[in-house]
Order: C-alpha cells, then structure tokens, then sequence
C-alpha cells in the first residue's frame, strides 16, 4: 500500500473535509490546498501542541508574532535577496520547467550515484527527452509586492520566506521586555511564502505554507550541546505524538552543502514515499551560529549582541533552531495514523475498516454523540449531551444511518470517543462509549460521562 | 485621559512586550506592527474565544482555514479587482496623499456637516494649505505579487483582501463533507492584505492584518432575521469578554453607502477615540445577499445553489457576516481594561497602580508565582509550583525585586493570580493567592493552588 497510501489520504482528505484542492471550482490549479471542518481542527491542535511544547510548558522560551511583510532591508541583510534562490532549467523539448537539483537528486536516489553527465545525461520527466535541459539560471525563491501609492521601486517587498527573520529583528526588544537571558529561545508559528518552480506532494511542497519555528540563544561554544539537546526534544515531540519510530530518520547535511548562515543542520525525515524517494524532509534542526544577529547589527546599526552581566562579557549569541513545516507534520500525522483493519458489521462478519489512530490530542473530533435512531425521546437527550460536551472539546453529533456506518465515519477520521445514546439509557441513565482504536465499550452513567472522558482526554 | 489613552496603551504595548514597531531596527517606517511574547498570547486567546463562540460550542458553524492567495479569478468574480478602491488625493503643495473619504469624515466629524465645496474647502492635514487637493483617483487596494517562474501577467495574484472569498468559493466543499443545511455557518480567522493609503492608529489600520469571519447561510427570506441574531450575537460577546456598554454602539450604513453585495450592514464601534472620531468601526456583521455566491456560479460554472430536500426547492443562500478585525478587537480590549487606581506600598501609603483588569480567558498569564525573595529553600519550592501550573496556563515566574514590585508588574499585564511562596510555606505548607482586582490575598494550602485556580480560570 505504501506507494499509493498518499492518494487514499489526498482522496480521504477531499471526502471528509480535511483538504480540499484552493479555488477548485475555477479549475484548482494552482497546487495549494484549503483546510476544510476537519483539517482546520486537526492543523490547529497539532500548533496547539507545539506551543504548549516548545513555549508555554517551558520557563526558557518565549513566544512572538511578527510581521509576513518586513522591512525590505531585513532580507538583504539576511542575504535572501542575493541567495534564496533555487537553479531553474527548462526542457528546450516540451517547455516544462525544473529544479536541477531536485532533477539530479532523484536520478541519485535512482541510481545510486550522481549523473556523471550533469543535466545532460537525464531525461525530461515530463517529455521524455534527453539532453534537452538549458543551463540552470538561478531563480528568486522570495514572492513580491509593492506596498503604497508609488509606482516605484521604493515600495518594493517581499513576503516572507521564513518566520525566523522576524524574530532575529525583534531579539532584542524580547530579550529586554522578558528579561530571559541565554540560554533561552523565541518561538513563533505563522504562514510563509516561497515561489516554488515546482509545488507539488500534496501539502507538502506549496507556494504559501506554515512553519513552526523556534530560535534558540545560547553562549558561543555551547550551541553543539543545544544543538543535540534540540534535535532529541524534536524527535521525542514527533514520537510522543505517535509518529512511530521506524517512520522517521535523521539526515545530516553534508558540509558543502549547507546554507550560508549553518554550521551543521541535521533534518527529521519522515517515510513520505514520494515517487522515488522513500524519505522526505519533515523538520530541520540548524546551528545558525551567531550569522544573522551580526548580520542584522551591521545592516541596521542596532547593536544585537548580549551583555551578560554576571560574566561581565559581550557576546553575539548562537542561534539553534528547529524549524517544523505544520503542513508537512499533518501529513505525517495522517500517514502514520492511517489504518485499515477489520470490524464486524451488523450481521457480526468482518470487514474492513478505515481508522485514523490519531493521538486523542491531534484528532479533529474528540467525542461523537450518537443516539441510535431518530426518536422524539432518544435525540433530545443526545443533543442535551452533546451540548454539555461541547463545553470542553469539538463534538460531532450524528444520527444519520445505521449505528455501525455511523462508527465507521468516526473511525475514518479519528474520533477517539463515540457516545450511544440508546433505548437502555431511558431507563439505566447510562450510556455506551466506544474506544476507537480497541473497539471496545463500556457502559457509563450519565453523570460520569463528562469525567469519564476527561481523564481519557487529558492534554486535549 | 481619553484622549492620550491610545498613547499610554501604544507605550505599555512596548515597554511590557505586548506589541513591537515592526523592523523598528530598520526604521520601522512601514506603520506595521510585531507581536510581542505578551502580545501573542492576548491576541491568540482572543481568536481561541471567537472560535469557540462561533465555531465549537455551536453544531451549526464548521471552520475552515483557506488560501492567502486564491486564483485571480476568484477576485475577478467577486468584484474586488474592478471596485475594491479607496479615493486617493495628493495635496500639490506638500505631496501627501491621502484618503479623501476619511479628509471629508473627519470634517463631517468635526462641523457636523459634509464640507459644502467638497475636496476644495479642505485644509491640508499636513502643511495646512487650503484648496491644494488632487481630484480623487480611485486606487486599488488589492496586494499584487507574482506567481511562478513566467515573466508575464498569467502569474499575476493577488494576497486576500478578506477571508470571506476563500468561504464563498468552498462553499459546496464544506456543506457535502460536513453534511450542514442551512442556516449553517462556516467560520474562519486569518491574515488579510490591503494596500491601504493612509495606515494609523497603531494596530487599527495597518496593510497586513487579522480577521475572524464567519459567513453564515440562510435561506432567502430567513436572513433579516438572523441578521438581527448575529448582531446580539456579536454584541453579548464583547460584553461577555468584559467590554464595558459605554464604550460600544452600533452604526447602520447608509443605504446609499452600502457595499455592491450588500442589503444591509451594521457595525459595532468601540469608543477608540482618535483625533477627531470618537467611536470607529470595531466589526461589521453585513447581509451579504445571495451575492458572492451567484457571482461565483456564474463566473465558474460551478453551481453553488443549495437544493433543499424535504422542501422539494433550490435557492441560493442568503449570508449573513460578522466581520471582526482581530487586532482592533485586541486594541479594544486593552483599552477598556486599561485602569488607574491606588494600591499601598510598602509603607502603607497609597500609591498610583496601573492594572488592566482584562478577563481572565484573555489575559496572557494567568498565573505569577513570585517567591518572597530569592533564597535556597524557597527558589525551588516555588519553581516546582510554577513547573505544576504550567501544564495548565501560561505561568510567569518572578523573583527579581520587592514583592510590591512585582505585584505591579504583574498588575501592569493583566495577571489574574500573583501565588507567593514565603518563609511561612516552610512550615505550613501554603501560599498566598492575591487577586488583581481587588488585591485581596487568600492563604491557600499547597495541595489545593491547582483546584482554587482552576475554578478561578474556568474556560480558560
């Protein structure tokens, strides 16, 4: 199933409203993605989690929203303008157009080694032709716009390729207004744009996309010791959240290969199964040394070293940052808690099921209220429930088909919890829940079903 | 105060690291803004109530989370490129550009009648003179940028004006996989773009800002109705939040004045009080007709017509919108929290204290644990408390300074709980709990901190 397990979740996703192809009544071609009912709920609580992980569980960190539009002069210091850009090559055959390098590495995953021709020993993906490709001409990976009435260049910018500049602008402001001192971080999470020569994968590779990112500072000369202590955080965070461990993988970038700013980036890789490539990126963890705070000093004239008063010494700090695409992380959620198994249906004989095992506090639904039919008695009492409920977790209510269909629906997406409000309840005051994952169920009263699936939700 | 009370907020904003100037180490000359740690946590609690107002607690509103950038086309249907402009005018003596929209309101506001020669009888708000105004031009307020690696206008898009578009065209996405009839809704917030002449005010006006929109179908007929029920809607959960009556009204559009798509829009406005304008424009929950759907049909092909089954009929839904802007909603909130009174110091004597006394489900910490004094039996036995709590809100921990001092930190944010841990701790295993409002302490044993709180911060 592997191969095409991304296109049973794509087409899940489509049905049951957790993605939907953006603007797909004019034709849907632009390869983004709008998050439906259930894909908001889901993409929310996996920020949710890291928040709570990376920021407000923690005393050394501390959260920012800054702008996608910043100050032209931030991404000429940060050098984007000069290097964020990715080598472009167009088949001279049929007119598509590439990355060389993702050209070059998938032949690599192919073949084992790097095409001793260059470009031109492969053949076009989309043609079929070889040695068609044109010299690569690097391409700006940065979106513009123009900002106010002047129609000339002075209101040129960009929108934000990275969330991490923002906070390298404001380190100073936050450091002084939340009195931390180094070793602590700035967290922040919020859209990014990146023009993309080649969007595609689904959610993975889109123009417009949102990250997770955390900076953070420490002393020079311990960043390598953060650096391990960050990337094992990260690790524990995708595991503890049921990704399982023989779907993940670490990465070390090659030293020549490295951004400008890096002195060693390690990157989670996640069992994505793209065409060709078994592993994909799903979490880089960079030591960006002290590149971008010195950057910024002598682009802008503010000073973004740090006085350390007790050590009496002035130092630019080393920035560790791990930096999580939240697209890229629901899709390895999705994956990893995509399931099929076997139920009995109605007449007790198996069949198949579609089952979400998502983690209670990523699942989009928590508790689904059920009364087992349409009845003048039965559906005010569930909907009573269901409003109670409603007052701590997003709560679906349904009383449409048979009580097995109905499971069947909560399966596929993830529901941890289903609630029966059946006959028996009019007379015992109890209910039936049912446990996704065992199937299993319980009867509980009433006035402990609130309790009940409190202490089974806990962290939701 | 009223008047100066924006500044006193814009300063506090800063110097407490609620709100930053955005690239201010770059100039900050953009009228943009970056959110600080505290800043962050008030506004994402903002979006949490709204959404939990309008989306979870209710079974007849689903959220969605589409694209900034949605197909060209989908801008082209709903008008927006062809009307979405302000009158921009250029004063010939000193080449400032302004609004004249808002040059007439203000003096409307002022003389309490339009300005009888128009542009012409205008002072210039800049150099003073009279007369020196342009002939309004209208400007697009729609942000351009292009997509992919053409060179051309095929790449041409455009960054949202207004979530509502991204809702309007998913429509029948999001009604056949969450199994919806109208009256339904689907709710969403995030970041909109307009290429606004004249940004002010702090986080009133600004190019890139927040929204939390909900668009909201009925059928024809039904929609006066439920106009009539957002509007208390939205105006039960400003009070409900702790905004004072006072402080908000409501404003009916001019008919004449009304939106292409609109039958009628009302706006809440809060008593921002700038420059001239006592109230300004908090939200607007608009009648928005059958409007943008019928257009979208037309213009897609798509039909988005909704068939009602058990009445045998198909009509296009009428929408009703409640429209708020995040960051105003922020700014409001901070304003009327905003308070003076007195509080003794350490010697008794009365002194100036400045509290906002924002709801606690709004304020950015709910807890501060502050050891009496920084000491090796207290330090951990308080860091431990602060570790507990955090597993539940957002916790600061102070022990810099007199106690007095640190309650005023802690008041100046909007802190619900200061919990003190003292030498008495020691032997009887209890802390002080001391509220913001009425300062009050309470001796509450250590075993109990995590219940009494938590009652205190239901819904939190």
């Amino acid at each position: 199933m592997a191969a095409d397990k991304i296109d049973t979740i794509v087409s899940l996703s489509k049905r049951r409203g957790f993605v939907f192809p953006c603007s797909e009544i004019y034709g849907g071609q632009r390869a983004a993605w709008d998050y439906g009912p259930l894909g908001v709920e889901l993409k929310e609580n996996i920020k949710r989690q890291w928040w709570r992980s990376m920021v407000t569980s923690r005393d050394d960190v501390v959260g920012l929203d800054s702008s996608v539009i910043l100050a032209r002069e931030v991404w000429e210091a940060s050098g984007h303008v000069a290097t964020f850009t990715d080598p472009l090559t167009e088949c001279t055959s049929c007119h598509k157009r590439f990355r060389a390098d993702h050209l070059e590495e998938a032949y690599e995953a192919k073949h084992g080694h790097a095409p001793a021709g260059g470009l031109a020993e492969l053949n076009c993906p989309h043609c079929g032709n070889k040695g068609t490709f044109t010299e690569p001409k690097q391409f700006s990976g940065l979106l513009q716009t123009t900002l106010g009435v002047t129609q000339d260049t002075s209101g040129t910018a960009y929108l934000r390729p990275e969330t991490a500049q923002g906070i390298f602008i404001n380190f100073a402001a936050v450091q002084q207004t939340s009195r931390k001192k180094p070793p602590f971080g700035i967290a922040q999470t919020g859209k990014s744009f990146r023009n993309e020569i080649t969007p595609g994968n689904f959610i993975f590779r889109t123009r417009e996309f949102e990250q997770m990112e955390m900076e953070f500072f420490v002393k020079p000369g311990e960043d390598e010791t953060w650096h391990e202590y960050w990337m094992q955080q990260r690790w524990d965070w995708y595991r503890d959240l049921g990704i399982r461990e023989e779907n993940i993988r670490w990465f070390e970038h090659a030293k020549e290969k490295l951004s400008h700013y890096a002195k060693r980036t390690v990157d989670i890789e996640y069992r994505f199964n793209f065409g060709g490539n078994e592993f994909s990126e799903l979490e880089g963890i960079a030591n960006r040394t002290d590149f971008d705070l010195k950057a910024h000093s002598e682009a802008s004239g503010t000073d973004l070293s740090y006085f350390d008063q007790e050590a009496g010494e002035r130092y630019f700090p080393y920035v560790i940052e791990p930096a999580a695409g939240l697209n890229r992380a629901m899709l390895a959620f999705l994956l990893d808690a995509y399931n099929e198994d076997e139920a009995p249906n109605a007449k007790g004989v198996l069949e198949k099921r579609t089952v979400l095992r998502l983690d209670p506090r990523l699942a989009p639904v928590k508790v689904a209220v059920l009364p087992l039919s349409r009845n003048p008695q039965l559906s005010p009492k569930a909907k009573g429930l269901a409003a109670d409920l409603r007052r701590n977790w997003n709560i679906d209510f349904d009383d449409a088909g048979a009580i097995g269909r109905r499971y069947r629906r909560q399966d596929e997406i993830g529901t941890p919890f289903c609630v029966t409000v059946d006959f028996d309840t009019l007379d015992d005051n109890a209910v039936t829940v049912r446990e996704r994952d065992t199937m299993k169920q319980e009867r509980v009263s009433l006035d402990q079903v609130q309790s009940y699936l409190g202490s089974r939700l806990l962290g939701c």
